[in-house]
């Protein structure tokens, strides 16, 4: 039902909703292309909020966005819900759960998946923490946990329903522990006043000998003290080697029984990037030229967690939104350069700079040459996360819960259910 | 761990965590009693508005409330989360996913399921609308059928994804066929810019001669003008037959290409109903006397849908939340009285009126012998299903999302994904 014009338009894939694909897609709204995002979902997901709906403090709905909501007033933008199987770089297109797509340029923003470094028991009985499922397969299980300790009399059992790790101490794991904490103590306490809160035990297990490793080590340490404070145990040199669903094991020959364990201790690039038939570098990420290019398709390019660039000291660029945000504005302009036969431009990274939460009143921040811990960082946080959502209702709805949440100590979205 | 002095203490199980069963915990709230609420889900949902959920408009956080937060300040109370097998009158328990409960005294609240009259084509390939489940099921299905309609060439195909069935004219099917006019026609048709209004067909069908049956005639021919006008089509007398997730077939040997039926036209008592080993009257519902006794176990009350009792022109009081309300606090009375060896008192029903919404400024409405329609009953249906939603929190955000989606013909969790 295309016209011919329409075909000799070039078209422009760009494959991931996330924060890279979508400002990529921006990025080519006045430019001579016809632009079709593919996703398998059809929303955006706001992932840095992910572990407040993990812990019943926001819906799904306040971080994610429909795709055609956001970009429905960009003309040349069209939208695919699909899963994309592979890449056919010869063919120049994809194999997806909904047919062929053909593609004269293509953006990878594929974003990464949960690493589990081979561990299949970890892989079967720890929560991942990537997308909706998994937070709010994590949130239904920990309330569940709750319901059936105050049910139990057996003290061990009782033990393990209330005992919660978190492998990995990034940014995800110091979130989580700390607002898993917070949801204990502050609030599930009062919903459940037959059980001894000293029966609760949170573990963050990092394999290393620090957490927030890209932070300046002062607010490493500061963010050690702080969930300390929180009754949240620091585990260094933790180094997990497995799960059978019951008992966490470590390399030292420690062991946990825990009926919950999160793993947030790894990230790799999406599967999909094994279909390009190129070499992967580490994680599974893909390397590119510094125009963002493949080099074995220079119609492709790669952005994000799945692409592979390095820093001026040689260390591999992170997997942060940041990255990919910037990218995507490189692979749309290097597309509009290509179409009009001038030279791609070279990426070159401007970190803006990090932030963590731990909880109420308590964040770290690395902005501007300077370290900043506690309620300042935190405000910071909030103001930044609140501003990069995506539209005014939705900074709206999730100002007014964070600020109810704040006065009265709630969380509310504390259902447990699968459509919940 | 229980002290002696608290087993002396009657103990009263409410099972269900709808209407009238939190009304009947709150109303014993100061009485010598110990409380205990069993309800497979952890929350209250409040079922008015969950054809908002179905249609992309509220989220399920927006309608449903955790148990355990709402009677949080009820010294007396305490919640169990499971799901009741049967009940064994005689043993005073009950048989539940999560052992044996005991009960000196009994509130049965466990309300409806859907009723399909026998039809299992129609509970296999049809939706039901009576839980959060049902509702996000819809709502997936809904967007997702956008999504491959949009994509679909074959126009039989197309014409069946796009056409969809809502069997039932009772206030349900109203709503849910207005609401879906509304989430296509003002909110999808931008979404989807190619795809062709006119191929979008929503039927509504109901098996006898007039929508909305309880309510005065005049209303229920306003509610077919005003359905009509927004392009539902409005089919009388049609029974339906079957359904094999194709085919709908109707008794009159009409049928109707579709790939979504959704099933408003009948409520029955809850199965679990059948294990009392008592008679029960029309629609699974449980004759009890006047004082909403079980005449089998008088320390056995029945309340809300399950409960079947007349009004004083003979009919079956019918399966409202006012009705339930209402005898949660007659069930609740009536126990204090026993506990205290006076004599239950007798319930009679004080119809409040009756209110029903079609969509933007448009409902009807019964109340103090007057009848109402357009915008005054719309304003009338906001305020009062806003006044009775659970705490000032939902008030506010839901009051929010309405005012954002009348303004800007939006409605925004149109998501589709299991979690969500």
């Amino acid at each position: 039902m295309e016209s011919q014009v329409q075909q000799l338009i070039p078209h422009v894939v760009i494959v991931g909703a996330g924060f890279g694909g979508l400002r990529a897609a921006r990025e080519l709204a006045n430019a001579r292309v016809r632009v079709t995002m593919v996703d398998k979902n059809n929303y955006h997901l706001f992932q840095p909020l992910l572990y407040q709906v993990a812990t019943a403090g926001l819906s799904p709905e306040d971080i994610a966005h429909p795709v055609r909501d956001i970009l429905r007033h960009q003309d040349n933008f069209d939208f695919r819900m699909a899963e994309v199987h592979s890449v056919d770089l010869a063919g120049k297109r994809l194999l997806t759960s909904d047919g062929e797509i053909d593609y004269d340029y293509l953006i990878l923003a594929v974003g990464g998946e949960t690493h589990y470094f081979g561990m299949e028991s970890i892989a079967q009985s720890a929560f991942g923490m990537k997308d909706i499922q998994d937070a709010t397969s994590i949130r239904n299980h920990l309330l569940k946990m709750f319901e059936l300790a105050n049910e139990e009399h057996d003290p061990e059992k009782r033990k393990a329903m209330l005992t919660f790790v978190i492998a990995g101490g990034g940014p995800t794991g110091v979130e989580l522990s700390g607002a898993i904490s917070e949801l204990t103590h502050l609030v599930l306490s009062r919903d459940y006043p037959q059980l001894k809160q000293a029966e609760v035990r949170i573990v963050l297990a990092e394999m290393f000998d620090r957490l927030l490793p890209v932070f300046p080590n002062e607010l490493s340490e500061n963010t050690v003290k702080v969930l300390r404070k929180k009754g949240v145990e620091v585990r260094f040199h933790a180094q997990v080697t497995g799960y059978d669903g019951a008992q966490l094991t470590f390399k030292d020959d420690a062991s946990i029984a825990t009926d919950t364990v999160i793993w947030s201790a790894g990230v790799k690039a999406s599967a999909v990037m094994s279909t390009l038939g190129v070499a992967q570098g580490s994680l599974g990420r893909v390397p590119v030229e510094l125009t963002l290019q493949l080099k074995e398709a220079p119609n492709v390019f790669l952005i994000g967690d799945c692409a592979l660039l390095f820093d001026s000291t040689g260390r591999p660029l992170p997997m942060v939104s940041p990255v990919a945000i910037q990218q995507g504005v490189v692979a749309a302009e290097n597309i509009k350069a290509l179409i009009n036969d001038r030279s791609p431009v070279q990426f070159r990274y401007k970190d803006p700079g990090i932030l963590a939460t731990i909880g109420r009143n308590q964040a770290v921040a690395r902005l501007w040459g300077m370290n900043f811990r506690g309620f300042l960082a935190w405000l910071l946080w909030l103001f930044v996360h609140l501003i990069r959502l995506i539209g005014f209702r939705d900074r709206l709805l999730v100002l007014i819960k964070w600020t109810w949440d704040y006065i009265f100590y709630d969380r509310s979205v504390r259902l447990i259910g699968p459509c919940l």
